[in-house]
């Protein structure tokens, strides 16, 4: 043994696939320094034809400075053919979905390492009723979106049955999608017509 | 000339790659069975490892039977490294901007088509600022969600700069996703923990 490894703190393991000690680490530095949480996410996109069109998420601003993430990632969009789409991408309502189900299972992973329970599996899966007669403007007492959704998690893991549930509660609380969805937030829409 | 080109109308022209007739069909459809406007889209998650995960999104119920996009699509979602991530995709949140921002350009789309206006080129841009001391739950005063939406459409077309403006305008009147995301939806959540 050398000195240095007799001086160290036992190494707190990554759990869950999670960097628990720099995921403290962060928090720490967060609440010494509170205004490096201010985050601003972006999204540019193209129309391709019809209702078809490219989301390219790239760069986003967040710890005092302009980030990039490892790389670029494209996400299309388009309406299937029984709305008259080319059925190329999923459609923008389905990409609601994958964000809540994402940001709720990230959220939960973390909360999950930092009280030390091991997981061995997380599914979930979202459903969301909608309407068309609102989007296709054919009703205005039915809303354009989605009038409800219903997620249900499956999880396994190292802790009881009411451990990984509240798990689940506790990534809700702090979950940024399920916080957009549920309460909305002000959207602001400019156009430069040429 | 044969007689069949003779005592057919005027072919409708399709316009920004969007099958006008066909879409006009679809909406009188609609109007004489509204039931087949109900539709559910779904997604289906599972962890990966970390803050990482992968939705697929493939069936889909409307026009009163289960139907498939013509084939699945599956997207991962991450945390950046800032976060104690791998970034091994874009984050939960910004899924929900190219929902937004693709949702918002089928719509017009379809409307500019619909009033016979024929679109050149259509790009936007959406930020969306989120202070993260709500989901590192540092803050009780401050929302986990996103603080506030920017949407900036750049359209060009054969038409006035009014009437491009009043397309997006009107699109905004019918997007799914911006109700959802600017009206918020009631969102159900269970847990199967074994």
């Amino acid at each position: 043994m050398t000195t240095a490894t007799m001086t160290e703190k036992p190494p707190v393991m990554p759990r869950n696939g999670v960097d628990t000690p720099t995921l403290f680490a962060t928090l720490d530095a967060v609440k010494g320094q509170p205004e490096i949480a201010k985050f601003q996410f972006r999204a540019s996109n193209r129309w391709v034809a019809g209702t078809h069109s490219r989301s390219t998420l790239h760069g986003f601003f967040g710890a005092g400075q302009e980030m990039e993430h490892k790389q670029a990632h494209s996400y299309d969009a388009d309406h299937p053919q029984v709305l008259v789409g080319a059925d190329n991408a999923p459609t923008p309502v389905e990409f609601l979905l994958h964000a809540l189900a994402s940001c709720l299972t990230a959220g939960m992973i973390n909360i999950a390492a930092a009280r030390g329970v091991d997981l061995t599996s997380v599914e979930s899966t979202v459903e969301g009723d909608i309407d068309l007669l609102g989007i296709l403007g054919l009703s205005d007492e039915v809303r354009n979106g989605y009038q409800g959704i219903r997620v249900t998690f499956r999880v396994d893991g190292d802790a009881p049955a009411e451990t990984l549930r509240d798990l689940v509660e506790r990534s809700r609380q702090r979950s940024a999608v399920y916080d957009v969805i549920t309460n909305g937030v002000p959207v602001d829409i400019r156009v430069e017509a040429a």
